[in-house]
């Protein structure tokens, strides 16, 4: 399926070559699931979107603009992806932003009229590192060459997600998910102060954590940490929860909390924001 | 001077929303001076173009093409400032590489008619950190951020360039440029193996310093070092070698090293290769 494209509010799929997003990754995306024709957990995804606007000093979008966009580009389809770039817009030559830059808004939504069934996960730990910057550490910004080069080994080894560790060897997340390591009744995921993506999926799953009363933590997490888990499961904005059933080497079970969490976070998100 | 544009050798200057350049930063780029009607150090550009798309699995342009594209967009124009961006070109969404990619060549050529006078600079040691990661180390990539943060920075505070370090507190050059410490007769640079892009003209810098006996050192620099050198350079492919005058608050003066290995590399690149 092509998907359909909106770029600055025009049914239009060509951007500007000297738009800076091509040019130095300049800009922050998120990628959203409709579902029952609500686009799930909006106010999160446009709130960290906003904090990533704020980091980059780029001027926020409007998130009812935003909103009316969507429902344009999906056109009545209740279910599919919606993907959102903001760029810094065009620019000249030269790493400095300018000082009247004017954002570029790229949205485009694939249909999805089925429902996916999304099984356990296999996993490996991948080779490439996730990249460590303080500044960017937590944002989804266009700067995403660790994650394609630690995808392309993982889908060669024949595995469906790969973990990502940072130049210190600990745990950052899966090239396109977060993870979750189970102890006992309680739950840990990896600290993204210095790399990652802090994902929509991720923050909804450790609210309805604190809601069932199941205790999280975020830490520094090495890869012999996985080794000791009782149960892994991995989040992003489309998967909801997913059971990790073979990590490195070693078969896992999908256990009760994995299966808890997943339930709580099964029906969240749609309560508001028709868009 | 708004720049010409040549996409995939056809004159255009809009690319399609769902390149993999713009989406992931998922491609490289080299910035390259065209000085008495020849692309200065093209092959230098050349090779690590190529180095970077055996890393990140890219095919490499043929040479050949790209010369004669870059004749093409110039057009019998002497001097100015070639761009070109290579991308893994259009694909679904997804990290993952698609297996059967076709890469996306752009180039842009703004003409500069006169010679510019590059004075000494003026730096500062920016916030923004430099991201960490030893399989993008050294190359151009697109996942520019860093440099973009940070040169808001300098910019901010009225300086010309600014020095950036990594989450170790170690140098790693420039926003857009290579650094090199002086001291005595012995020249240092940082080390670029777990991030930074290995400059056309640092490499040039330490190939004359070697022909005319001045040692030279890739070494882990901190800012401490800075205070201890003679003299300071900065350098890249437009500029050539600038002495920094002006480093942390403290007077430097231009020294005769730096001015010996300015005068040396002042020639070169401009033997093979007219593009």
């Amino acid at each position: 399926v092509s998907p359909l494209w909106l770029i600055n509010g025009i049914r239009q799929d060509r951007v500007d070559a000297d738009d800076r997003g091509l040019a130095y990754g300049d800009g922050l995306f998120e990628t959203m699931a409709v579902r029952e024709g609500v686009v799930r957990f909006f106010e999160r995804h446009m709130a960290r979107l906003e904090l990533g606007c704020r980091r980059l000093s780029l001027p926020a979008p409007d998130r009812a603009l935003i909103a009316a966009e969507i429902r344009s580009v999906r056109g009545g389809c209740p279910r599919g992806t919606v993907k959102l770039i903001m760029t810094r817009g065009r620019g000249p030559r030269g790493y400095a932003p300018p000082e009247h830059a004017e954002p570029l808004r790229i949205l485009s939504f694939e249909p999805q009229p089925e429902p996916s069934q999304h099984g356990p996960l296999r996993v490996m730990v991948c080779k490439t590192l996730a990249s460590t910057n303080p500044s960017l550490a937590g944002l989804k910004t266009l700067n995403r060459l660790d994650s394609v080069l630690a995808s392309a080994e993982w889908r060669a080894e024949g595995y469906d997600e790969g973990l990502m560790l940072d130049t210190d060897g600990h745990l950052v997340g899966g090239t396109k998910s977060n993870i979750f390591l189970v102890y006992g009744h309680h739950l840990l995921t990896p600290r993204l102060d210095r790399g990652g993506i802090c994902g929509v999926m991720r923050g909804a799953v450790l609210a309805a954590a604190a809601a069932v009363g199941i205790e999280a933590e975020e830490a520094r997490l090495s890869p012999a940490d996985l080794g000791q888990a009782e149960e892994l499961f991995a989040t992003n904005a489309l998967w909801g929860v997913r059971a990790i059933t073979h990590c490195a080497q070693r078969g896992l079970p999908t256990g009760p909390v994995t299966r808890q969490l997943a339930a709580a976070v099964r029906g969240l998100g749609l309560e508001v924001n028709r868009c």
